[in-house]
């Protein structure tokens, strides 16, 4: 590894540098999340002028301090960063995030180059410039420049997100906040001067906070490091990659928005498919295959089972089961059938899909799923809960949970509609079972569990999870 | 028309025949939403015991009342319904909704026939049984026999939206609930013993209150006469349609959920696609394509701009437009290249997608929106804003509600988020601005939007909306 980025996700101690008593500069912005994000770190804030900022001493430089700092966050005007980043190597600062803009962005490449000699000359792990830089739910440590009434934080998990336009990393991070699965690390990377994706995956490969790595990249600088990272990482855990740049259209427009040389997306995607990446073709997709990944089982064969409580949507998810490249309706083997048959009232068909009417309650769900997840002819099981129906209430919701909890085989759920309805996905969600909001995104989020236990299987790694 | 549904839809008073002073019965919440729905209309509720119920005085049958009634709701066991419908005949009822279930569903064809045998002596409009009926966001008729905290209503609007499934149709009604196009009426029709799909359809075709039509089947009973108003429906409005029963094992679900002969998918679609309408493939196709068709502008051409506030999300929507079948990404004129170029900070590149910036504001999409939709090259307008970032709020909202207003063009948006960002998504769509969470839902909804106008170029009707 060329860097050790504990110094930028774990740090002791962080310098804010550029923070102000003003809440419209990006530099109170930091300070505040850092402030009520309850870091538990040392915080310096560093400004000019102020005596104290925020109830907290400030300091007219990071050389004034006089105690160890292990991070800097740099939000100042770019030509001030030079001379702030060397005062950083000469305090033995370890790691800097340099969220300021107006480097080659904008076409200042001797700038740039610059700030990435000062960074080589004092060993400083710098990130950025022109980034949002880092979060980490468990260190609490938090660079972005923007209010949380804007972008919701996540809750702790083991998702690690890596986004190299911090647009797109900053929207995915506010909608992976209303989802259940909860976030590890979040990483906006910027320009890429000097620590770039192979240096943050190969960090997250190693991570044992994170269980499953989501990236959006426009292009890859040293694609041959990251072909040999590749080969490796997916032996390790799932990554979920989105690649701007599909078409020609997406190539121009990426080479315009982060001057990517988006390159040739065929060729990308068939380093990605040798190496069993999971593909995203849209920002759904990203959110939709992490949710599957997070929940951390591993199916065994292709064959899916369908509970619902609403005929029509089970009809839809057979035809989307069928519809896909991998999976198979399920059919259940005669001894399950026997047992159904016993528990269910009459008006249920014991078949798959198996509709157990609008009237299904947790005793009928329970009975179902237990069933059915004990049925050597099914591998998963794709659960659909409509809670506008009279049967299905937060007793459902907890049985949903405790039948995941209790099968090694993949539970996926489908819930759809307003506030009632939302109330009782988190229910779900916050128990570990991932609810989609159609039925096509549960069944291709199956889909790709498959071919990642198919790739891994492949590769000699068969174990019951993909994390252990 | 074999029947005028007015009466169904728009009854000036109706007996809720089984209404109970029980609130766990499915007659007293049927009541109930009349009640708290503010229904103008008389409201009669028919119970053997009861001298009141809910404030209003109760009969014992509909012979009792002494005036019209013009619609009547049948809440009671499926045996004492034959007797009910004939006293409803007897007093001049011109409609009825029996919610009831018991019939042929479950191998009771002869009590079936019975009743559409009373309907047909006593030229009752007869809906059901074995539905949830009718919901008309205007007469604030509602016979869903599911409490609103369940399945919120959605706002008055001009989409209809029929389904034969109970499950499908309750799901997306409260789904709509949460999207700004609103609802006109809604329609589960379950068995369609005497009223079916067709003779619900041509209703709709010839309503005023009617933008688009949204139909969720499964088999369709009277294949010829479908036909026959396919061919005449979608030159007045546009049809999307999702067709369970794609796939074999959806067939085979389909029969076990409603008996439906769902068919030869292949064949439905070869009507769908020569009478254009707009087919979907999942649930999300549905709502998303509705809520374009709502907006009511008609696309003359398939070039599409993108603005944007975010580069990466811009990416990602140029690739999807350009891997769409029918789009591609427009190219500007030069005048509106010059005029833009003297507005415009020098950080933003003149192109499409066009990435106005982080900080980019209200006046910025403003000078984009309107030069973009002025320009000849230009046909249809995709605007992605990112409230996460610090120039986006409430004012860039109701700038680009503004600058829809002011184009023919159709003008689409793409918000992706979690609080803040809903709270402006609702601005946007309550503007008329329909707002996708994805780029490709935009994309492909626009898509749609073309398809139909080049199916009614092709016929030969050629209003600059949809619905003039």
């Amino acid at each position: 590894m060329r860097f050790n980025l504990d110094p930028i996700f774990k740090p002791k101690s962080v310098a804010v540098i550029g923070a102000s008593r003003n809440p419209d500069k990006v530099g109170h912005v930091i300070l505040q999340n850092y402030v009520s994000a309850g870091y538990s770190g040392k915080l310096y804030p560093i400004n000019l002028a102020a005596e104290s900022i925020l109830g907290l001493k400030a300091y007219k430089s990071v050389l004034e301090i006089g105690e160890d700092v292990e991070m800097a966050v740099i939000a100042i005007p770019a030509e001030a960063v030079p001379k702030a980043l060397t005062e950083c190597g000469k305090a033995g600062v370890k790691a800097a995030v340099v969220v300021t803009s107006g480097f080659k962005e904008v076409g200042n490449a001797a700038l740039q180059d610059e700030i990435v000699k000062v960074a080589k000359k004092y060993h400083i792990a710098m990130l950025g410039p022109n980034c949002l830089g880092v979060m980490d739910t468990r260190s609490r440590t938090d660079t972005l420049f923007l209010p949380t009434y804007k972008i919701a934080r996540p809750q702790a998990g083991y998702v690690s997100f890596v986004s190299q336009s911090g647009g797109v990393g900053s929207t995915l991070l506010d909608v992976i906040a209303s989802e259940g699965f909860g976030l590890s690390k979040f990483v906006s990377y910027g320009n890429a001067a000097y620590i770039d994706e192979v240096d943050i995956l190969e960090y997250l490969m190693h991570d044992k906070e994170t269980n499953v790595i989501v990236v959006y990249i426009e292009g890859i600088t040293r694609g041959k490091e990251f072909v040999e990272l590749a080969r490796k990482i997916t032996k390790v855990k799932p990554v979920i990659v989105l690649k701007a740049g599909r078409t020609e259209a997406g190539v121009i427009a990426a080479h315009s928005h982060t001057a990517a040389l988006a390159g040739n997306y065929a060729a990308y995607e068939a380093v990605f498919k040798q190496f069993g990446f999971t593909v995203a073709d849209d920002f759904d997709d990203l959110i939709n295959y992490a949710k599957a990944f997070a929940s951390e089982k591993r199916p065994k064969g292709n064959r899916v089972a369908i509970i619902t409580n609403g005929g029509g949507v089970g009809v839809i998810a057979a035809d989307d089961v069928a519809s896909s490249k991998w999976l198979k309706v399920g059919s259940l083997s005669s001894a399950t059938k026997k047992a159904l048959a016993k528990v269910m009232p009459s008006i249920v068909n014991i078949t798959i899909p198996m509709d157990i009417g609008g009237d299904g309650d947790s005793k009928r769900y329970g009975d179902a799923l237990s069933m059915l997840s004990n049925d050597p002819n099914i591998d998963m099981l794709l659960v659909i809960v409509l809670f506008q129906t009279p049967g299905a209430d937060s007793k459902v919701a907890a049985e949903v949970v405790h039948q995941k909890d209790a099968t090694e085989k993949p539970v996926v759920a489908v819930s759809i509609g307003s506030t009632y309805t939302q109330t009782h996905k988190t229910m779900l969600e916050e128990g570990g079972v991932p609810v989609y909001e159609s039925p096509l995104f549960a069944v291709k989020s199956l889909e790709a569990l498959l071919e990642y236990a198919e790739y891994r299987k492949r590769r000699g790694i068969l174990t019951s999870s993909f994390f252990e």
